[in-house]
């Protein structure tokens, strides 16, 4: 099952807005086929596997991280797959969440005959695939926040200077990160700022994540690096309903795909923001900050994981702050964060935390 | 020589301003004295390991972690205790750098026919005797400065909340960092915001920190805890000459030391405040804060270690920032920290950084 959900993270960022499974099919104490979930979310990790296992399958175990489907979608489904294969037992970490699938497919196998093992690996599976469980349970994806910041928690000098506080190494691993997540989330101000492109690089080919910016009156230059590359790499822009009609119109002939959102106390609504990136098929989004952009996630409390990057210099007061204004006056009313690793990178201090369950 | 390292910081904090240092000795493969730098700074480590080790010492090897002393000060010196004692060969890391020392333990105990072996583990002992080799070269003390603050880089709210930030292992840590350093060192600021003791508690009857306080007008309250402990614990203000005499006055009545310092740029000149804690024999102070101070000593570049604590929480941009103004206008102004080690210590971030060499 580890080795299944080893797999399964090569579909991550890759696959969405299915879930990125694996799969391992094991006969007689040999594994006879391995896969995961294609790149675009097609063929499924079952099938992929059962394509390499032949005949090989007929009385072998699959163990899968997610319930096999049942329904007949844009492929035939893999609880039938597994049936046809000869498959005589598949261990999974727990029922598909998915209203089309809940127990169906299960329910498929064993009517088939098939021995049927749930709760293996449940919490890894969990934390593996929590961002596509989330879009099925609240329709939004899972958060990923990134803050690459000073140790005094500073993203840029006064002036705006910001190239580079982390190391190569750190940058590094933030492109690991975006490969990871079907999306890369940024707010207007930088985007204006530093230019970004926010593509994946170095990092062999692979599809390239959404890129997201938030911007309530789309003040993003046409003139930019998002703008330029719009045609070759999706760029969504989440906008407020008073965005002017021109800017769409400009936008829209560039390439870009526009998502009016909402708005609440003359900021952008991030529950409505993240609402819509789900509806379209997102089930993990990696933020980039500013720090306006990710003062409104946390003050929403819809950031499920930080990932903070501490480089070995203090900016000052006068830097730029990575977190926004929260209005916070005493410590309680701060969400806590629960602290899942940390470690060295390259010179830098990698920390990630997740969302406390309460 | 690990081992005499290990026993040699025993005493950090503990013998100021004497070197913590730490002898083994060793008689045919069996280790027959241990000994370590006793609190107050006497007797040494060598005279403690030869009384524990008495007749076995004849033809044994000392494992001493810095050049046995070789004037008569306040004890008869260590190298004509182990040329009594009839010890065949020394080990150290390197020469004693005190000026009274240097090279003379080693030639005495050479003179007297025992073999000297010097150049064994020095990065090691050179980072554990940082502060007493400063104090020799430069005249000041090693600086640890340190920062518990939120993933944003905040030690407060605005409104000046601040417990607790980090949780209780995390501060069970800096009460074990307090004790390993001469001082503890905090601004006016914080002395008044937080009203401290800034003593070591929970961690065994040891000789206090001395409590260090930088107030250029002594503006901190006579009816504070610092004030209220001063006859029990040495507490010692560093201001400016503009300090008022009867403040002066009532500070020095109730036990308090006070250390006129210099004024630079209208702030207290933190290398002139150094100078002085030096000159009264700090080899190793402990920097808690606040923003300013923090601030102060980075921008003169007097900070030689970081020790950040980082809590799973935010406070956002209204918060108390960790480091003052610094007035940087590019990163490349910055003076960057080596990371020396990360850990997750009770659930915050544990980072210390160490100046880089360049």
């Amino acid at each position: 099952m580890a080795l299944a959900l080893s797999l399964g993270r090569r579909g991550q960022g890759q696959c969405f807005p299915n879930p990125a499974v694996g799969c391992v099919i094991v006969r007689e104490g040999r594994i006879v086929g391995r896969g995961w979930t294609a790149p675009g979310g097609r063929p499924h990790a079952e099938t992929r596997a059962l394509a390499q296992t032949g005949e090989a399958a007929r009385g072998a175990t699959a163990y899968v991280t997610l319930e096999p489907c049942a329904h007949h979608g844009k492929t035939p489904p893999c609880a039938e797959a597994l049936i046809d294969a000869g498959i005589a037992r598949v261990v999974a970490p727990f029922d598909d969440n998915d209203a089309r699938v809940s127990g169906r497919g299960f329910a498929m196998l064993r009517a088939a005959g098939i021995e049927v093992t749930t709760g293996v690996m449940a919490d890894e599976a969990g934390r593996d695939l929590a961002g596509f469980i989330m879009r099925n349970e609240l329709g939004r994806p899972w958060l990923t926040l990134k803050l690459a910041t000073s140790f005094d928690g500073r993203i840029a000098t006064a002036t705006g200077h910001s190239q580079w506080i982390t190391g190569p190494a750190a940058r590094r691993a933030v492109h690991g990160l975006r490969a990871r997540h079907d999306a890369v989330m940024v707010g207007a101000g930088t985007a204006r700022a530093d230019d970004p492109t926010l593509n994946v690089r170095d990092m062999g080919a692979r599809r390239q994540p959404v890129r997201v910016v938030v911007s309530r009156r789309l003040d993003v230059p046409l003139m930019s690096n998002l703008a330029r590359t719009a045609k070759d790499v999706p760029l969504w822009l989440c906008h407020g309903p008073e965005a002017d009609a021109a800017l769409t119109e400009a936008w829209t002939g560039i390439g870009a795909r526009l998502l009016p959102c909402g708005v609440r106390a003359g900021q952008m609504d991030m529950a409505s923001v993240l609402g819509e990136l789900g509806a379209r098929g997102l089930t993990r989004v990696f933020c980039e900050g500013g720090g306006s952009l990710a003062a409104s996630l946390l003050s929403a409390g819809l950031v499920d994981e930080l990932v903070g990057f501490t480089a070995g210099l203090a900016i000052g007061a006068e830097g730029l702050p990575g977190v926004g204004a929260l209005g916070l006056a005493r410590l309680e009313e701060a969400r806590r964060f629960t602290l899942i690793e940390t470690r060295d990178v390259g010179g830098d201090v990698m920390h990630r935390w997740q969302r406390s369950r309460s």
